[in-house]
């Protein structure tokens, strides 16, 4: 009973086999607007990545999957158009270009493993395929398949989620690790939605989580959507509503998980990681295998983005601040393991101690 | 040498002597515009407080004591124009009516002591008076001294938190604690004020302070007039930068301190001090001996103004979430004083524990 019966009514990132381009959620548009936008080149996944037209580190790794097709699909035009070579040197050409458009893509943003983990998802699908049009169909064939597993393994995260959510509890979640950040489930609120499908005397409490506001924006939206009560708050009264006790657990996704547990998550997850520690509320992680890069020993090696100053100075266009202020705009920080309770994943939960020897 | 010499530029509050009204900086302009409003009734002080023309606790209290004055000026005009009853009995109706009018002002923000205690100022000057012109003259004189007494309580509170910041510090302040939360020099603010003055390598990390943004409007705009070095940024962030070694201290205004040295202040600001406190970082608050208030045992006694769901919902007159989700909107929060590494107040630096037998 994965999923607990709950249907998302989203679906974030879609590969088109009808017309094979990429339809994704313009996330820049919600919550005033909820319309889809075709993507049908590699430079346009990395547009739309580094713009965040679509965002979420499960979400961007799919993205980046269409990605790699896309620019198989590109470069397999370009070696009909020019015939420069043939047989194993055309395909040794295609597939030079191909990794380089691999790491461009990779490049867009930095801290979620999860986009370089499926473009190396989707680069493994080269081995032991010596032809270019054999090449495209299973990049477009693996893309799908990432695409699909992303809701399994999102539904699979919620149902062990589900397991440690109280009855009746408030769950504080920080930006938006949900439908909108996966293909269509979430992953901190697909923990929502399994134990949503339990028990509906669950609710949310959303931290708006500036500067992008993804938490009012996005998480409201999806949460009202489903008719999940959701109350929205800003990210400074988070220890208000904790002392109050009206905050049972938390619950954020991830961008990267280090081997020993220490978590990169959307900035101001740390903050409230802290908040929670102080006043004994559990915190738990939700994310995919494919968010933990045992390659990483610990959070300090995890390369921070850095995003562009109006971000900050500016909502909606409208500065709001003197205009001289010097800002810095890190877009993600560092929770450490020893504040967190739980990794919830698609094969069970785990405390960070327990990380090394699981995966 | 108070005030280390460095003069604010800002005048908040003021009492106009030619024309007898109130003149304030109608702070819902900043930073956009810095202009000043009169105010000529004691509704219109009233409206100003309720609304935040004027806000920022010491503020408050003085344009509390401008309306009590106005309150009398308009009792007068009434009883010259009715002379409804003469001698003791005029002047026993227009003492009822004013001390009437007080507790209307009085109630226009129930956090911050300092608008009642300056309200309690104004009516002790009442005693010994028995002529209404008296009264008058007296309130009016009172709301000066008041006034002018605020700027030179706050320059000592600056040369005292001053000598608590090491040099070169980042100071991190939350909401807007400074010349436009007083008269003009600043708590929060005026120790950075003192603070710079003595070693121009002090700079400041300023929350932006959501949901009314005080940190990004107003600490920033006042701090770029004054020229020290400000950043701004998002609330969520100032526990990355303090495991980054980049906030020094963290000085806050208050709104109402309880005698074991509970201090209710802007929202979010229980939040940072978790942070500092999990950094080992010093946490200051900075305020005049007005906002303690001896009466209240601890912080769970302040009353805690609950404000409209519009300013977390809104930002600059547009929508930030699904319209549907609920809000709980606190305007205040407490930080304990086990948090509390000092409160700095004009008559020295004590920790919470000292507060009982220093007042």
């Amino acid at each position: 009973m994965t999923g607990a019966g709950f249907e998302s009514k989203i679906k974030t990132v879609e590969w088109m086999t009808d017309g094979s381009f990429s339809r994704m959620v313009n996330q820049l548009l919600v919550p005033y607007e909820f319309k889809t936008v075709d993507i049908e080149s590699s430079q346009g996944i990395y547009d739309a990545i580094k713009t965040m037209v679509v965002r979420g580190a499960p979400a961007i790794g799919i993205a980046g999957a269409h990605g790699v097709a896309l620019a198989a699909i590109e470069l397999c035009e370009e070696e009909c158009e020019s015939r420069s070579a043939e047989g194993a040197t055309a395909f040794a050409q295609f597939k030079a270009k191909l990794l380089e458009r691999c790491e461009f893509i990779k490049s867009a943003r930095p801290t979620a493993v999860n986009l370089s983990w499926a473009i190396e998802e989707q680069k493994s699908v080269l081995e032991g395929i010596s032809g270019i049009d054999e090449a495209v169909c299973a990049l477009i064939d693996n893309a799908i398949r990432l695409e699909n597993e992303d809701i399994e393994i999102n539904k699979k995260i919620g149902d062990f989620g589900a397991a440690v959510v109280p009855k009746g509890a408030t769950i504080l979640t920080h930006c938006n690790a949900g439908a909108l950040a996966t293909v269509g489930y979430g992953t901190a609120l697909g923990v929502v939605r399994s134990a949503f499908a339990k028990d509906n005397a669950i609710q949310v409490f959303a931290n708006e989580t500036r500067p992008r506001g993804q938490g009012a924006r996005i998480t409201t939206f999806e949460l009202v959507l489903d008719g999940i009560p959701t109350t929205l708050i800003t990210d400074g009264m988070c220890s208000y509503f904790m002392e109050k006790k009206m905050i049972d657990l938390v619950v954020v996704g991830a961008d990267r998980i280090a081997a020993n547990g220490d978590t990169a998550n959307k900035i101001g997850t740390y903050t409230v990681a802290i908040a929670a520690k102080y006043h004994n509320i559990p915190f738990y992680v939700a994310a995919p295998k494919s968010t933990i890069d045992m390659s990483i020993a610990d959070g300090s090696k995890i390369p921070i983005e850095l995003r562009d100053r109006e971000e900050v100075t500016h909502i909606n266009g409208k500065i709001i601040c003197a205009p001289e202020v010097n800002v810095i705009n890190p877009a993600f920080d560092v929770t450490p393991n020893e504040l967190i309770t739980g990794i919830i994943t698609e094969v069970g939960i785990f405390t960070p101690d327990e990380l090394r020897k699981a995966f």
